[in-house]
């Protein structure tokens, strides 16, 4: 059977600063080693946000963004095994081949396979698989799920219990799992633990269900903004503190709080200033801090090395240090067994032709996450 | 028996900047929980020269300097029962308890019981063992190793074989056990790890030695200094460079050098951009730097935070995570079996007299260590 390209529907970001424009686009049959899928649900994320303002170097357009997504094998290419037609799938922007000297070293789920053509918006090949009237529309991060059907390459892809609903396992595509993950996967964050999450949006209140799964006695969120500490104390944060009522530093606040400091911080905001305290507020000896939002290209994190000397660590974690192909299925079936829910991140839907409202809501700080349900118009 | 003042020769530092004198001073007898010893060796270390200079804000004057000891106990306190008159031990300027919050934790050995009257330079009831003409003279770092006897907390001692040579094993007390301990306690380097070492000093040279026996397949020294190299490769580098000559940032050298960047990266001069170079030089995914180098009070590290995103870890490490009573006494058996030599490291030797001479040694980068020995006059 040959494989045709594919007329449908995509969001398109033809330049840095601009609203998203519904496109049909033409989507060319997956090659060697590549899977076409069918988007149901794609979240949108802060980090499609960060490359649509211009401010990430890597930025590269026209582009379709989105790497929140889930959805469902509609064509596979030449050698492609693990996974196949009808598979229930999320898109992976960090690959796992299972061969490479990352993905072998056994301490990192930074595969590096891809990492190249995926920096430049093109499938391994150095071509795009998208394109409006002929001209290339470049993917974005190895994933473009904005998109009715979009292709990656197979070690791109995490093949899902087909029980769960695609529109919210997408989450775990990016914000739920790097969350969960940074807790579990990086700090490694042991029962009865005492635990900082800084920044109380998606990223930071999958960090508290970590912590709470982790078995963490204490867990202390902290935000700006108050309406964020009602879900945050729902879903296991022990305390709520806004650093705006305080007149010192939070991290002396915190220290303070917990009698010499947390045994673990997560920065879930992205602002340098936030990764001083969330380091700074870990306990003397053995506290450690670990950063999973991203800064601006140019900004620097400081301390004084005695904050380091006299026992911290810094740390920091992409995707939650998850390998995506061996363990996102995993995190799926504890989804399904009840372990976590993901529902109360969900605060708006909408079809794709709404997309640049769930841009709007997340600027306002309105939403934790909207999905785009792509069966909705 | 009743336990006497004795008088003897002690090198005081009256006040920052100036040279050492050698005086006669009063040892008071050890109070309860307190142990008094007869110094044989002590060496004279980087951290003594910093507090002498008056750029250490927890300076006090006028105070016995000196950390890297050993002697033999000459009397002991009430209560006392870890040691007895006549036991070979190395003074601690980092105790152990057993007791307090940090010990109990298991992951590190910062005890913390004495911290506070340590750092004002007194012994644990507020008062000072030393005086002259009955004016008290200040204990530093809680060991004060320039004085032919001098007063501890018991916690603040570790007991060692007496068939080992303290001329030598005094440098257990520090240095030594501060670079090998930040590889194999601190680092927890692997076989066949790549391993960079910034500043090839007695601290550089230790953690040289600690990869050699971590079974680092390669080890690579850096200093300014070319004549270190000659050592270093006999202690088991495996590759020496040299920043300044090379036109372009020393961690993009070492990048290119590994494939890469290292495993595992040690900071042993306390110059905070060498810090950030030893970060920078690690590998993406895994790469651990640590911070062994004590840099000026008010300076700090800094990086970019995607260098952490990315899989580094910033760690420090403060007498290599080496807990002093349970540990140390197996470093000194490992010394005597012959694993590692301590030889190589003692450069001169002098009388307590001729002490001030081991500063401008150390000053002008002509010795590794310098040790006095107290029966030398």
């Amino acid at each position: 059977m040959t494989i045709t390209p594919i007329k449908c529907k995509a969001a398109v970001a033809w330049e840095a600063g601009k609203p998203l424009t519904i496109e049909e686009v033409e989507v060319a049959p997956p090659k060697k080693g590549e899977v076409r899928i069918k988007l149901i649900a794609s979240g949108v994320c802060h980090t499609d946000a960060f490359t649509l303002s211009g401010e990430d170097p890597e930025g590269i357009f026209p582009t379709i963004l989105g790497h929140e997504g889930g959805g469902i094998v509609e064509s596979v290419g030449e050698g492609v095994t693990s996974v196949q037609v009808g598979d229930h799938v999320i898109p992976l922007y960090t690959p796992e081949c299972g061969e490479c000297k990352f993905c072998q070293s056994g301490k990192t789920n930074l595969c590096q396979k891809i990492r190249e053509t995926q920096g430049k918006g093109v499938m391994p090949d150095g071509t795009t698989r998208f394109s409006i009237d002929g001209k290339p529309i470049y993917h974005y991060m190895g994933t473009s799920t904005f998109s009715e059907y979009t292709v990656l390459p197979e070690i791109s892809v995490a093949k899902v219990n087909p029980k769960a609903p695609l529109k919210e396992v997408c989450l775990l595509g990016c914000g739920v799992t790097t969350g969960m993950g940074a807790v579990t996967n990086t700090a490694k964050v042991e029962k009865g633990s005492t635990v900082a999450v800084f920044g109380l949006g998606g990223i930071g209140l999958s960090a508290v269900i970590g912590a709470v799964q982790a078995g963490a006695e204490r867990i202390i969120g902290i935000d700006v903004n108050d309406s964020k500490f009602a879900l945050a104390k729902k879903l296991g944060a022990t305390d709520c503190v806004n650093p705006q009522e305080h007149d010192r530093p939070i991290q002396e606040v915190i220290v303070e709080m917990t009698d010499g400091g947390v045994d673990y911080s997560f920065e879930c905001i992205g602002n340098v200033k936030v990764m001083r305290a969330a380091l700074e507020c870990c306990h003397k000896g053995w506290g450690e801090s670990v950063i999973i939002g991203v800064a601006g290209a140019d900004q620097e994190i400081c301390t004084r090395p005695f904050q380091l000397v006299t026992g911290r660590v810094w740390r920091g974690t992409a995707f939650g240090g998850v390998k995506g192909r061996s363990e996102l299925p995993g995190f799926v079936e504890r989804y399904l067994a009840g372990e976590f829910s993901l529902n109360d991140f969900i605060t708006h839907t909408m079809p794709l032709e709404d997309i640049n409202e769930a841009f709007e809501l997340m600027h306002q700080g309105r939403s934790i996450r909207s999905v785009v349900h792509f069966d909705r118009h």
